[in-house]
């Protein structure tokens, strides 16, 4: 049975993620991201699962940051979450008892509608994570008197259910990853999709554009590009791309060949399948068979026989 | 004399980048970059100072999602803030005393080096922003020790600076705008930068190289690219810009026009004095006398005259 | 009534191209293109009427050269011409009798499978033009029996159709164009072409790229590119283009102002109604009156009206 | 001793050409450029030397066509030729006895501004090539009183040089190339050349530009390009390319495998030393051990050891 870190503590968004992805593990939480991937990293944990991207936040920055930075990684499943607030307080309480709410900033401003329409007046402070926000309130003394968390946090903490569902947007998802010590990748399923961390070479206009000519020339499209600060001065970036299909695949294989001449380091993070199943439209010559058709033509007319 | 919001309580690194810039201005605090915006909008100030990236933590998503969703506003001016942590405490507090540390995220990240080698027992709590944990310490029965933050929050609070810069890079810098309601642009200076937020009229397979190449081909370099999501769901991106020269500048106004024409929206948030004082360099043909005397070209064989 | 000069002897397929353009123009008969070109320049005619490419053999690489070195014409009209060759003899020779066939090499090359099939043992002798073979054959003393030419030389020179259509491709066509010195240009109709030539500012990689780029971020086609030498030695270069739409266009005026400011010459040949009337597919952003909106939206903002 | 095809008759540059590359093989004359070609493809001869470009005249469109259309040869050696023309007539004759003048359409050209300055009352006759205009000239009735043409063809044909370098400039060179039937290639030297013909797999626009970046992404450079007729209609072009590199370095067989995997047909026609000895420049990452860290990096990360 696998042991997973998590950025916990219990009752996040992430550990919802993990049970999604393998009710059977072991489950280990986390203060912090950086605290689930080392986990992973030193043989403390089999893997870790941590959020990468949001669709109303974006870039889970510093998730971002520390596969950058840190040991080498691979991501081998990824899974797309709807993202659920509920309002959590102490058993007995109700909605016009509530004056002072407890949660994450991320979840105050994606709750932003409820809150000035249900609780115009309550005074809402920023919390560390959801989940501690549930937790604090479930103490006896807390001076909190609700929390906006998961559901999942409600049933950790011993917290009822106020009100459900109240961030402004409910189509709200976020995507986790699992990853894991490099070894064994994924087979290829054709609705695979490749995470890349690229540093430039030397920061010269146009270099960006030379990079996304290495993908669009062999017909890869990007998912998601990400510019990060390399920390060296503003300025000065790093990228972060997804791409859709497998490294096995010739054409992802030559693209990111490509990128890896002209950069000065490309980081591979994985191929895995993609969550929503969605394969690619393969352009003309892009196939494997087409590489493999035009690696025998050219082996031909290099021995003279055209 | 100008009445300028600015991201409190007081005491952050952003009034120190407001007094840098305006030493004269009234100064609003607001409890969050929104508010701070917001009071510009709506008249209750004349201007408004915000952060908008950081060498190490990267763009200030917040700052980036509030231009592009709300009433337009335009960049005036910018500053590079050097960031320098000190570790404030309630004077008599000595080193040896601190036991809990509170600040906010970031800064905790960026002091890592400095924690783990001097107080490596002591429990570190994130707070909402830097200045917040500076005045929380400054409370008589403040369960917390000491505070990291700007030295100007130990000046506003009362505190005393037990350490001084403390942070892992030396270096790390914040950029810093000032943003107030449409009306006249700053001249151009030679050396300036424009900002603008795009949205992709459909999300189709080579559209940032599309993006990229209406830049390119007029000489245009970005020295910003950020993809931040639109809300409709992962992998559903927006784009923000900071460029190379004023939309004055022919090259700059051809090549935003040319976004225009093949984007659902762009919008312009400002052409401004770069605070590095760095001029573009202007390949062949791209200045403003190249776009005038082939307009004048264009204008004759238009009229047959070749 | 205008006088037009042509390829001539009277007889060849420039002939039959200027009668179907203005048949009632008086002609003028020249021995070269460049005379008939001159003759347009000088004003001893009113313009010119030359070939300029062909379906089978390609440009017509003296009609390129005489534009790009000589003072500027404007061509104002185009048409394509079937190419229909037909067996001339003197009145009385039938097919059996022919044992000597004169022509133009061209038109030699596009009949050899008559050739072969029909006149196995006939020595075929080249010639300087269709016409002027026809008018060899005339001669009552003539060494040949038979001349591959236009009909129409047919006419002019007393001679019968042995045999007629006895080209190997009968969908061959050349396009004619009329040329004139500089004045107003034809209006646009929907359906037009450009002509220009460019010379690169210098060799170096990629220019050609660079170029193509001018004409696709505008979303202009091109035609046709031909490439010429400079004369400055083996691998220099200038380019020869034709492309959809008419200079009056935005998207082409601003497209060949772009490459104007590139290149160290661009040199304009005139925008006509295209012979086949194919109106150009008018990619998203590119038409007029995007280009009319985004220059509106472009003082807008650079008023600060955003 | 091998036996080469030429352009003949006796006494044509491409002889000189032929004897300049293999000054001990036996010597084929044939009527045109297909003839000699044909020789070498059926083993009549062993090769063919034939003209491929000249630095005024541009390509030979002739060869272009018939290495495009016929079975496949591969092109083993260039060599550069400056071209010399003379003015050759029968001995005894003197400048002032010249009233006819005979030679090839492009000689005629080249020489223009000697027969306008020495012969501006001669009369100047079109010959199907300079060589063949110098045999006439020798025979005793000839109607032609001197020919231009290179002075081999003077020593042929026992004409004296009546005037000698009457070229309007001097610098002017023709290229040609020695072929053979496949067979093994040139060892790479690292300074080849290389010769494509490329047939669209449909005529799009921006299908060009998709070509040119096969090349420039792998850092490739052309150095000769022509848009020659399918003979399918006006405006359908197949393209002849010569480019930088040896099919042999891995540069220049990845960008020709991925036009192969784009385009309806790639044909290649050899590489081989450049005449010249020029080196090309070797963009960063684009070098032979370049390409092969990146396949071994590739198979890394392939197999999950990142």
């Amino acid at each position: 049975m696998a042991k997973l870190a998590y950025l916990g503590p219990e009752g996040t968004f992430t550990e919802e993620a993990l049970r999604l992805m393998e009710p059977d593990a072991e489950r280990l939480p986390c203060p912090t991201v950086a605290a689930a991937l080392n986990a992973a990293r030193s043989g403390e944990a089999d893997g870790a699962v941590v959020p990468l991207e949001n669709s109303l936040e974006g870039a889970i920055t510093t998730t971002l940051d520390e596969f950058a930075w840190g040991d080498p990684l691979l991501i081998t499943a990824e899974v797309l979450l709807p993202v659920r607030f509920s309002l959590l307080a102490r058993p007995g309480t109700e909605l016009v008892h509530i004056k002072r709410v407890y949660s994450h900033p991320a979840a105050i401003t994606q709750c932003r509608g409820f809150l000035s329409r249900e609780l115009p007046d309550a005074v809402v402070v920023a919390a560390p994570s959801t989940a501690a926000a549930a937790q604090e309130v479930s103490l006896p003394g807390s001076p909190y008197d609700a929390a906006i968390a998961a559901p999942i946090a409600g049933e950790h903490y011993g917290l009822v259910e106020v009100a459900a569902n109240i961030g402004d947007r409910p189509d709200t998802m976020t995507r986790f990853v699992r990853v894991g010590r490099p070894g064994t990748l994924p087979e290829p399923t054709g609705a695979d999709r490749t995470t890349l961390v690229v540093f430039l070479a030397d920061d010269h206009p146009g270099a960006l554009l030379e990079m996304l000519t290495e993908f669009s020339v062999r017909g890869v499209n990007l998912t998601r590009i990400e510019s990060r600060p390399t920390g060296d001065g503003i300025g000065r970036y790093f990228f972060h791309f997804d791409l859709e299909g497998h490294v096995a695949d010739a054409r992802v294989g030559e693209a990111i060949s490509g990128l890896h001449r002209i950069c000065s380091e490309v980081r591979f993070f994985g191929s895995y399948p993609r969550a929503d199943r969605v394969s690619p439209q393969i352009k003309r010559g892009m196939d494997d068979s087409d590489f493999t058709e035009a690696a025998a033509w050219l082996s031909r007319i290099r021995a003279g026989d055209v």
